[in-house]
């Protein structure tokens, strides 16, 4: 289901140690220990970061003997900005379309204005 | 803070309802008992969720008696679309070099087939 996919997505990406570990393998695939490397953390507070990426799709590990190297499935991210874009979008026309009834009654207004001055001459 | 705001965000997006309430805000400004009557939750619940989404910036209530119709603050998904943009088009160059490596292997494999073909003629 899409709703649970993206629950998880945005909630994996909540995290800024999560941020990183993607910023970080958006430039290429690394072994957990090298993931690992400049955060204070435990070896095993990595791997719960790492598993919290995984159920949400944005990272995968290959099966087969360690070091398996984790790599990050950039392909997650469109069903992101999918549900990002509607909404801008939605909300833009709107906001276009109460502009241009701004602007409208602007016209009006100025039109009426020169009614009057043009009667008051 | 940048990051802190980034960890708002999507944090107050993993949550199903609270992405309801975006997208039909997105459509239209509404009062808080016009966005709760779809849902089945008490009142209570609905403004907890709303305070979440308003700590995140992505909508907001004009101070002034009630009903407060709130308007969603699109800027907002700029933050995330950065972000998203940014390591996506990193992974994207990444995959596009690997792709040129392997062409390259692909090419003097079949030149190497080629000259030994050409030899053996």
């Amino acid at each position: 289901m899409v709703a649970a996919a993206l629950s998880r997505i945005f909630a994996a990406l909540a995290d800024p140690t999560r941020r990183d570990m993607v910023a970080r393998l958006s430039v290429g695939d690394a072994t957990v220990n090298q993931l690992a490397e400049p955060y204070e953390m435990t070896l095993q507070a990595v791997y719960k970061h790492l598993r919290v990426l995984e159920d949400a799709g944005l990272v995968s590990r290959p099966p087969g003997p360690q070091p398996r190297p984790v790599h990050l499935e950039a392909e997650v991210f469109d069903l992101m900005d999918k549900w990002i874009e509607r909404y801008r979008r939605q909300a833009e026309e709107r906001y276009r379309r109460l502009d241009a009834v701004l602007e409208a009654m602007n016209e009006s207004t100025s039109s009426e204005a020169d009614e009057r001055k043009g009667s008051a001459a």
